[in-house]
C-alpha cells in the first residue's frame, strides 16, 4: 500500500506539503493541492486515519452549533471545519440553532444532552449565558468562533480594529462625511455589530469628526444593504461621500444601489466593506479580508488540543484582517474630474 | 406541562397549523410561524420527541452527503433538512463530498462504512455508479435530491421543462437571438446542466430557430456569469437580445455585466434565470422558481417512510418550477423607446 512519501514523490512536493494538502490544515496553493490529490487518487492512498490516537475510546464525532447554515460566513467556516475533521477521521454532527427559534431551544434542551460528541464548536452562536452554561455543563470541550466567550477558547477577528481601519482608510483619502451602513435594525450578532460600530465611532472621534458620526440601519445582507442605500443616497443634500459597510454583502448592495441612482463609484462615492466575500473582486470592492474557512480549520485544531488535554486553559486567538485595496475607494474631490469608473 | 393544544390556543391557530409551524414540515406563513414559536416559548412547550417511534432502536441519526455546503442551493436544502430532522428528534451527520477530491473518496471508502445513521440523503451528489453501489450496499435507505437516480427515491425539479419554459417565455416576447449562458466549461452537475441545455435547444428547435442556438460556457456562479457575459456582450455585432441563464446567480452576473457596459435591461437585453435565488427580487429577475428548502423537507419525509418500511419501492418526485415574471424580460423592439429601466 502506498504511503504519504509515495504521494509526495509522485506529486513532486515535500512530504509535509503533501500532508498539508491532504489534511486541509495549513496553506497550500490550489494547484498544488490539486496535484497532490491526483497523486493520492492515482496511488490509491488513504490516510491511515491519522488521528486515530485522538479518537481512541471516543465518539469520533464533533458537534457544530451555528445559527445559520445558509449565510456566507457560516457556510465557509463549516467548509473549513468539515475538511479539517475529515482529515482527522472525525464525523460532524450539525446543530442549526437559529436565534430565538423553538428549534434552538430544542437543541440546547435536548439534542446536546445526548453528548454524542467529543467536543463542541460554537460558531457565531453568541450564546446567552444560560446556553453557554448548558454547553459547558456537558463536561466536553467547547471552542467558539466569534467572541467574546471568556469561558471557552475562541477564534475571532478583531471587529473593532477592522471597522476602525476601514474608517481610517477613508479618512486618509480626505473623506469627512462617512456613514456606517448596516447595524441596529435587527441585530443578529450583537457583539460583532457593536464592535464594528465602536471601531467606526472611535476613528471618527479621533479625527475630530464626532459630529459627523451617522449610522444607518440595515440587516447584514445584500438586498437589505441595497434597500437601505437606495433610501440614504436618494437625498442628495444628506448624501455621504463615503460608506463603511458592516460587511461586504451590505457594501455590494450599496454599490449596486449607487449605480442604479447614477452615482459613480468611486469618483462620487467611496465604499469599503469587511470580509473579502467571493463577490468582492467582481465589484472591485476595497475591504478588510477575513478567511472564515481558515477560522474553521483553526477551531478544529484548537478543539483537538482541548480534547487531548481537558485541563488546558481557554485561549483567545484574535485575527487582524488585512486591508485589500481595490477600486471602490478613491480620494475625495475627484467627483468633478471625468475618469474611467472601474468599480 | 403545556401541550400542543395550549400552544395553538395561545397563538390563535389550529392544532395542525401549530404542529406544522413547529415541525417545519408543510407551509406556514413566516408571521404565523413566528407567533406559534413565541407561544411555544412562553409556555415552555417542548415537543415530546414526536418521532420517538421512528427512532426506537435506531441511531436517531441521518447522514447527509452533499458536494458543497457553501453554495446557495445546497445550503438552502441543508436548512430544510436540518429543520425537518430536528422536528423528528433526529441528529444530522454531514459529509461534504467535493467532486473529485480525496475527501470524497475518504467519505465513500471509510466514513459511510461506519453506518452511524438510519438512512442517507444524497443531495446533488450525482454519484458515480460505484459510489451509488457503495451507498446502497450499506443496507440503509437512500433518498436523492437532484436526479436521475433510478435505484433510489429522488426529489428533483424538472430541469429540462424549466429551461424550455424560460426559453418559451422569451420567444413569446418576440426574441429570436437567444443565448444559453452557463454550461459546458466546468461541469459540476452534468445531469442538471445537460437537462437545462436540452430544454433550451428543444424550445429553439420547436420554434424553427435551430440555427440560432448558441451556448456560452460559464461556471454556475455570479462572478463567472459576470465575466462570461462581459465577453459575450462586448461584441455589439453578435450580441443577443435575450439570455437564458443556467441559474439565477449567472443571470444576476449577466445583468451586472450589461449595466457595466451601458446595455439597458430589459429594454435592450432580456435576462431570465432558474432558481428564484434570494437576490432575484433585488435585480427584478424573471425566473423559474424552485424552493430548495422545501425539497430538503420533502426528502426527510420520504426517507422517514423508507426507514419505516424498508421494502417500499423507490419513488420519483418531480417538481415543475413556477414562472415568476419580474422586470428583467420585455418584448423585443422596445430598445428604441425611452422607458424607465426598472430591472
Amino acid at each position: 500500500m502506498s504511503g504519504i512519501v509515495d504521494v509526495a514523490r509522485l506529486a513532486g512536493v515535500s512530504k509535509s506539503t503533501a500532508s498539508r494538502a491532504l489534511s486541509g490544515a495549513g496553506y497550500v496553493s490550489p494547484a498544488t493541492r490539486d496535484r497532490v490529490e491526483r497523486a493520492a487518487t492515482s496511488l490509491g492512498y488513504v490516510p491511515s486515519t491519522n488521528a486515530q490516537s485522538l479518537s481512541t475510546g471516543r465518539t469520533q464525532n464533533v458537534g457544530v452549533v451555528m445559527p445559520y447554515v445558509n449565510r456566507w460566513f457560516f457556510s465557509e467556516v463549516l467548509e473549513g471545519v468539515q475538511s479539517a475533521l475529515l482529515a482527522r477521521g472525525l464525523d460532524l454532527t450539525l446543530y442549526d440553532a437559529t436565534p430565538g427559534s423553538q428549534r434552538r431551544r430544542l437543541i440546547f434542551d435536548d439534542f446536546l444532552a445526548r453528548k454524542r460528541f467529543d467536543g463542541l464548536l460554537a460558531i457565531g452562536v453568541e450564546p446567552e449565558e444560560d446556553e453557554l452554561d448548558r454547553m459547558l455543563s456537558l463536561g466536553k470541550p467547547v471552542v467558539s468562533v466569534i467572541g467574546p466567550s471568556p469561558r471557552t477558547s475562541v477564534i475571532t477577528i478583531d471587529d473593532e480594529d477592522a471597522a476602525r481601519r476601514a474608517t481610517e482608510h477613508l479618512l486618509a483619502l480626505g473623506h469627512r462625511r462617512i456613514v456606517f451602513l448596516g447595524a441596529g435594525s435587527e441585530t443578529r450578532w450583537p457583539h460583532v455589530e457593536s464592535a464594528r460600530v465602536a471601531g467606526y465611532r472611535a476613528a471618527m472621534t479621533d479625527a475630530g469628526l464626532a459630529d459627523e458620526i451617522r449610522q444607518v440601519p440595515a440587516v447584514l445582507s445584500m438586498p437589505d444593504g441595497y434597500a437601505a442605500a437606495v433610501d440614504m443616497l436618494s437625498d442628495a443634500r444628506s448624501r455621504p461621500t463615503a460608506i463603511v459597510a458592516a460587511c461586504d454583502e451590505v457594501a455590494v448592495g450599496a454599490i449596486v444601489a449607487a449605480r442604479r441612482l447614477g452615482i459613480l463609484v468611486p469618483s462620487s462615492l467611496s465604499v469599503i466593506g469587511i470580509d473579502d466575500h467571493e463577490y468582492a473582486d467582481m465589484f472591485s470592492l476595497t475591504t478588510l479580508r477575513q478567511v472564515p474557512r481558515e477560522q474553521g480549520i483553526t477551531a478544529v485544531e484548537l478543539l483537538e488540543q482541548h480534547i487531548e488535554d481537558p485541563s488546558r486553559p481557554p485561549e483567545q486567538i484574535t485575527i487582524k484582517p488585512r486591508l485589500i485595496v481595490r477600486n471602490s475607494t478613491a480620494p475625495i474631490g475627484q467627483g468633478a474630474i471625468p475618469r474611467i469608473d472601474l468599480a
